[in-house]
């Protein structure tokens, strides 16, 4: 044992057969909220953890990979995004990478878990780096979906940063057909969308497919695209889609984006690595066209743990 | 415990704070080497895996990942291949892929365990299918140094597939400023060489960029790239060196290289993803100009496990 | 890691909650068979270890103790045990504590699962010491409830060497009422019986106050006691029945039984030992009488891992 | 996952071959005082749990199973104990245990650790019941043995109730030759002391064997005895010494004792155990025997974790 430390440590079980072990340095709040099992944490190698139902959902040491990932893509594929909608993302680390862009007049978070965004805005400040309280923010604790059956806004981007649909989880029908049309018929006609789609593993990427295949048939343009994200232990997928916009958009019109919008601070997405996220090995090639199906609301994906 | 499972677990240690365990079917060959701690298992979610000293080196789920991204790379941005040198790669999967190309006449593989190379013939056939028997291929059991040193021949392409360097440990010396001149000069003046360069994840990648610096002070053209290794659960640093050539090749071009040498069956490369595979995250764009330094005999570079 | 060691674990979970893992030198051996899942393993702070449905048996450091307690107690409460009956105990090492004494004239071992039986040959003959081919020893393949239904043969000790009751195992009929009747009626009219009864830890001894109760609905004389078997980690019960015997046989007679029966090397069970065995503590006494029930055919117990 | 588990677990190494793992609902408290590293959780299967140095202290479920062991045995072997001396046994079961006999006047503990008294007292209070502020106990934060030293006055019993010596750990000079002589100028001429003395289990009995024979050295009376500490997981080791007593009072005499000083509420001692507790297999009478040294301050024993 090092000297100083605890003997206390988090396990995470991908599978029955599969699982990774982290030292706790300080067990900082677990909390059995309405929704979902919370859970934050400091460790000596990744800093502060969120774990949602026992699975993570961001580390300090790399968060910046999955929400730079999940926002700038979509963000710089529009050439003006004014109005943007985040579905879940409950850390805030979306609003903190959404109001980087200075075309940005409003965005309208709807999380369902009031207590976890609580704790977030508590014990993860270093997330949202005070987005909560910026006045463009907008904070609804509400099922996303209800929320946007009632909605008669229209926004340019749209950012879909649920938990794995879980069986019984708050997740299960924000990731079917009929949830995507609801969320098409949102967009103002240059909209664009973006959704964390899960592992983009090797044998694990029938949900990446599945979301990408449901998305398509949806949205007339949907681009799949991954990032690795350290703590998540694997390649993850990401599925980006629009009404009309090209999501290749060439590297100096995102590097004029950049400037002109005084996007600064990143350290994961750039222009360059635009297109190259968008790039997909051939077994991703392959798992996207041969597996996965569309997901509607009677039949779900539920994630197997 | 699942109905038939084993309870036995391989646990590897990244840090004393952070380590994975995978359940083991079935453990097949364990045995300490001159060199190293050899052991092969079979488990359910990655099939068979190799790990040397502790560590993973390749599983059978995904070491094409690794395999194709350390040899396909250099091969694709030579012209036309004739001679090759492997140093390391005990496997036989650096061969397999090596011999795709059509232009290839000979492949020189020199691995310092004699033992480790009979175990992976014996019991990873899936990796070198059938390779060490390819009338083109000669192997050398010897230290890749000293065999070098000896060595009169030119190579169009090295590929450097070594274990970290660990305390005492058979690569120590292979990755260091007078290493990397000697195989420079085995070099045709065409030649390419890439490396297996270690962990490219945040805050773990000292390793990386102290070999791409290393490269830097002995060849004019140096190319990192990287790629996702699941089983490594981490993303992967490579290097390219070239003495001449742009590693950058277009994609016409490298598909037609793919077409002319009949390089089918390949899962992780592809001629687009060539160019992806270059490009670079922020963090790690900064932490290679920021971080390492060049590795030198008197000034190794010890993995701290 | 040590320098040569394996990064192999064995893992038991008692509980959800509570598990432990031992470092495993060499695999020996695992098989499911007919009626259960077997495991042989060698560790380095245990020596050889058997696992049978991922709980552990027996440990080559300490199956004495749980084997001498289980054999000598009953063998010593008995002037001058002839025949021996030993339901279970497929190691052997029953045999082994049995042939010890010299007025034994035969035992007869039914054990259901010839697999084990020829796996503990093979690979544990350090359990047996030969016994399996003593010619006082006769070996039947069988359910040892069926096995005593045909049975007319009488017996002075009856030695229940069984695992525990896990659902559909082939335990579970045995440690019945009915069963219990049937062994009552298989012995001599000074026969004794010994039963492993499983933990005898706090809040974990309800099976074992069960197992006492069944006998105590059947046999006259019931005895409950105990042994601390290091490897189980835990307290371990055992309960002795006879027909007529008092098992607390003074001290004086118990040497002079050992002495006269030429039984040495005994490294746990001692004459002095025989009384205190039976002296249990206070929460013990309650946990017997306030806990537990007699188990029936048609309310068997069920271990709950 | 059980539903509304943390995936948090405690890990202790015995070795670096053997450790286990205990689910925790509540990390509560930790803290590095200047002693020691001080844990304290709550866990399902155990209740609350205290470790020191990442060592198991105790553990709500068994804890009274160490402390009667520790306390009763010579308190009840004394005829009238009026003055009672604790060295360690921060948690405050000892006293509460000590305050049961009804004859004692007075107790004094000393600890090293205020820090570790202090948190024992806010939330272990479960072990001292009240114990700290009973008009008859007298608390001293001090080194066990910079205290004897300085101290003129007698006492009938003596507990040394302290952590396993560490490498420049707080008890590793008051496990030695020099320090038990202190101990016996500070005993009334009828004086009984108690030492907890480690692990009893097989090949885990050096310690156990040494403190015996270091006691021998300077009392004319010694007798080692056992119990078995679940948590501990192992049976555990423990040390009587006297001036002139016989520790195997009859039970008779233990009996009446105990009805005198009105101690009830016990879950493990009783006066039929006491005798058995004395009563020792045979591979303990051997380790003692063979096994172990006379402890002195330029011999120390330290523990290897």
């Amino acid at each position: 044992m090092e000297d100083d430390s605890n003997s206390l440590w988090y396990e995470e079980r991908f599978t029955e057969s599969l699982r990774y072990m982290c030292r706790v340095d300080t067990y900082i709040f677990s909390h059995k909220s309405r929704w979902q099992k919370i859970e934050i944490l400091h460790t000596k190698v990744w800093g502060k953890v969120l774990f949602l139902d026992g699975k993570i959902q961001s580390a300090q040491i790399d968060e910046f990979i999955f929400h730079e990932a999940l926002v700038h893509t979509p963000m710089f594929v529009h050439p003006a995004p004014h109005k943007v909608l985040v579905i879940g993302g409950g850390e805030g680390a979306d609003l903190r990478e959404i109001l980087r862009h200075n075309t940005v007049d409003k965005v309208v978070m709807v999380d369902i878990d009031g207590e976890l965004v609580d704790a977030c805005k508590k014990y993860l400040p270093e997330w949202s780096c005070g987005a909560f309280d910026d006045p463009r923010v907008e904070l609804h604790i509400d099922d996303g979906r209800d929320w946007l059956t009632r909605c008669e806004d229209k926004f340019d981007i749209v950012i879909i940063d649920l938990t794995e649909p879980l069986e019984g989880g708050p997740s299960l029908k924000l990731f079917t057909r009929e949830f995507y049309e609801l969320v098409k018929s949102s967009l103002t006609p240059e909209g664009v969308i973006s959704v964390q789609s899960g592992s983009a593993a090797p044998s694990h990427c029938r949900f990446f497919s599945s979301v990408y295949k449901t998305l398509r048939a949806v949205f007339p343009i949907v681009s799949p695209y991954w990032a690795y994200i350290y703590t998540f232990q694997m390649p993850w997928g990401f599925n980006l889609a629009t009404l009309t916009l090209d999501p290749l958009v060439d590297t100096t019109t995102l590097e004029r984006r950049q400037t002109e919008r005084q996007v600064t601070g990143l350290r994961y997405y750039s222009p360059h690595l635009h297109r190259a996220m968008f790039t997909l090995p051939v077994y991703l090639q392959k798992a996207l066209t041969e597996d996965g199906y569309v997901i509607e609301d009677n039949t779900p994906y539920v994630w197997e743990a």
